[in-house]
């Protein structure tokens, strides 16, 4: 596969610090509003924001088929629809005109006066509009760790989980970018021993480390995705903090799963970093037993290396580490979960979402949740400014972040970061 | 509350049969597509479809604050956000027109040959561009009757489910209109007595009588709505086939609830009955013990007598009718269910859809599944050729109908009708 936008040796003649998430082998995609308010798509290189139309405007993309104005848009789908093609096309485009032995635009002030921003002057947007979101449960150490927790530890795992990708639908309308705050969500729960439920604040609201990959048009109503064509159909992906309230989850799930603990907010990082940015930390996943169906079975390595820390920042104190994880503990892949979501003929357009489920890993450090690291808010965990936590506090602001990293780049996906405010509604 | 388009008295210049669904008193909201191929919005009276886009730019909404495209687009929603204010003077204004003592419209022969075409010149097609699809449970008889079947007869409902009105997400991009066939699904299921799952084409494919209200932009993020002021921000209802898979649900819903038992396909009538329409045919709803917490305490009746059918139709064969329910059945209300999805700050939008989960009645000929009627497949109903069903077979048409009637007035829903295909997904 030639991806000529991942030459670990080339160079940019924008600054660009040794240890950025966004070298120029990154060129993610994103949504931005400029300080003049003009909403268009753009990329990232180091601390700059790249405005994507403005550079087609002044003609940098010729010889790529694109529409007109398929850059100034407030959404990526119409981009995303055109295909991996495209997409790569259009990276190996961008990787060119700022590589450092590139003049073109470099010595032309008044095309960058208009194409580059740094990137604190302008706001960051959601990426795509998503039609449908859904999300997976796709780690075997969380459902362990869930299922030893609440029902029994000899037999953690529901039968059905190693032979199916296990996923829920979940809400969109409530997806925002990093840097939108969310509210702390009042529900019904149960308490301790009651038999009749409560009406109040969330007194037990978590998040849940995950990423999220985003899809192009895959099938039409009624056709599947085979496995091994399943990367044909993603675009990339996004790191997705799946806020949760635990206690109105306990009380609601059954029989039909996971409704108002789950729909009141999920953030996600406003950079989607392409599959074929990641593509030199592909590494294999978990071997699975027993062997999953033939639908399921892969052929090659399908999992990706990407390192995932989680930081709690009481308020008025500092960031404190509390959990480091890894995508590639993920036991089925993201080709598996598309492969199957579609295997009925269930349609995936452009936009659409997919969680991973929470990222757990094999250490209690490596924990993708709160009722995970306390274990049910067993074990406290102590902040910086020597307070507390089972649960997240007003105020608190959650922080995630991942990257990839070999010896010759660093490939990174920014932050998902957002701060609990308190519950407003009335109860 | 003036609805004069209600006025059970006013007849119209368009011939409409005695039990037509569409009386002048109905006046629903859709998007057709003529011969001509232009798509609109329209309304229907009798058996005409009326071009609402032409209405308005022969000036017939004059006085009535609109943009100017409202009614010519491909889908209600912008429509639906001008709230209820405005789709009450559009459906006043459109009674009026076609009042027989208006001759306006009905002298003028050239704008009536751009305004009014015959029901089957057209091509009805999704009313919404359907941003989130939330399905309830909200009959008692539908969970008694699977929760006695699957669980435990003494204790059929979940401890949760008298204090919640119980639901989850769908999937929105598999939502067809009426007329739109449906293929069998393939997935996983395990067989009685086996422990490792098969793959295949589905042999308990169900449908789901429902009903499905439609929002208008109801709150912000974070904001919730009061069940009194529900209504508010509900435009009106539709009927709802939820096809099942009731093998592929029964061996992946635990513990996060349906997913591909339930996303290959979502069919729902073409014509959007507005709230006002239904307004003389308010009941009481059934009583409520234990009584609910307070945000779900409603005042007034919030149910509708809306009378439903199911008709299975072989194929080479004709329509037997196999269940008859009632709207009025469900134990929690449209208002309840819409106070309870944003009580934790959830969303809603224009154009979202909430089923009503199915609509079981009292009595064993007015359960809303083949699942309830045969016993989860111990009872089979006999077909007028003979045939017998436990569930559906390959290219058996279900539909169905549903309508409120009085001494005064019809108002009816037509119909979803489609034809469950053979799988073609290879397995």
């Amino acid at each position: 596969m030639m991806i000529s936008a991942n030459d670990p040796m080339r160079k940019t003649w924008l600054p660009v610090e040794s240890d950025s998430d966004f070298p120029i082998q990154n060129i993610p995609f994103g949504v931005f509003i400029t300080k003049d308010d003009i909403i268009t798509i753009g990329t990232r290189i180091g601390d700059y924001a790249i405005d994507l139309s403005a550079l087609q405007m002044l003609g940098y993309f010729k010889g790529i088929e694109l529409t007109d104005d398929v850059f100034l848009q407030d959404t990526l789908n119409d981009f995303i629809s055109n295909g991996k093609k495209t997409w790569r096309a259009v990276r190996n485009r961008i990787a060119e005109i700022f590589d450092k032995n590139n003049d073109e635009l470099k010595n032309n002030t008044k095309h960058r006066d208009v194409v580059i921003f740094k990137i604190e002057d302008v706001e960051m947007q959601l990426p795509v509009y998503i039609g449908d979101y859904t999300d997976f449960y796709s780690s075997k150490e969380h459902a362990t760790n869930v299922g030893t927790m609440f029902r029994d530890p000899d037999n953690a795992l529901f039968p059905n989980w190693l032979h199916i990708p296990i996923g829920y639908h979940g809400r969109s309308s409530t997806i925002v970018p990093s840097g939108v705050n969310v509210k702390r969500p009042v529900g019904q729960t149960l308490p301790k021993g009651a038999t009749t439920p409560i009406f109040g604040a969330s007194q037990r609201v978590d998040f849940e480390l995950e990423t999220a990959f985003i899809t192009t048009d895959a099938n039409l109503m009624g056709d599947s995705v085979p496995v091994d064509d399943a990367e044909e159909y993603i675009f990339g992906m996004v790191l997705l903090n799946d806020w949760s309230a635990r206690d109105v989850q306990t009380w609601e799930y059954v029989p039909l799963g996971p409704f108002l603990a789950k729909n009141f907010a999920s953030s996600i990082s406003p950079w989607i970093i392409t599959l074929d940015a990641l593509e030199p930390f592909r590494v294999a996943s978990p071997k699975q037993d027993p062997t999953p169906l033939p639908y399921l079975q892969q052929t090659g390595d399908k999992a990706f290396d990407i390192k995932l820390e989680v930081y709690i920042q009481p308020e008025n104190s500092e960031d404190k580490l509390v959990a480091e994880s890894n995508f590639k503990y993920m036991y089925w892949t993201m080709s598996q979960q598309l492969a199957h979501h579609t295997v009925n003929g269930c349609k995936v357009n452009s936009g659409d979402l997919m969680g991973s489920g929470t990222i757990s890993g094999p250490t209690p450090d490596s924990y993708g949740s709160m009722l995970e690291l306390t274990w049910a808010g067993s074990k406290p965990i102590t902040m910086p400014d020597g307070s507390t936590r089972t649960f997240l506090h007003d105020y608190d602001t959650v922080t995630m972040k991942g990257y990839c990293k070999n010896d010759e780049v660093r490939i990174g996906f920014g932050e998902v970061r957002s701060t609990l405010l308190p519950a407003t509604i009335k109860f």
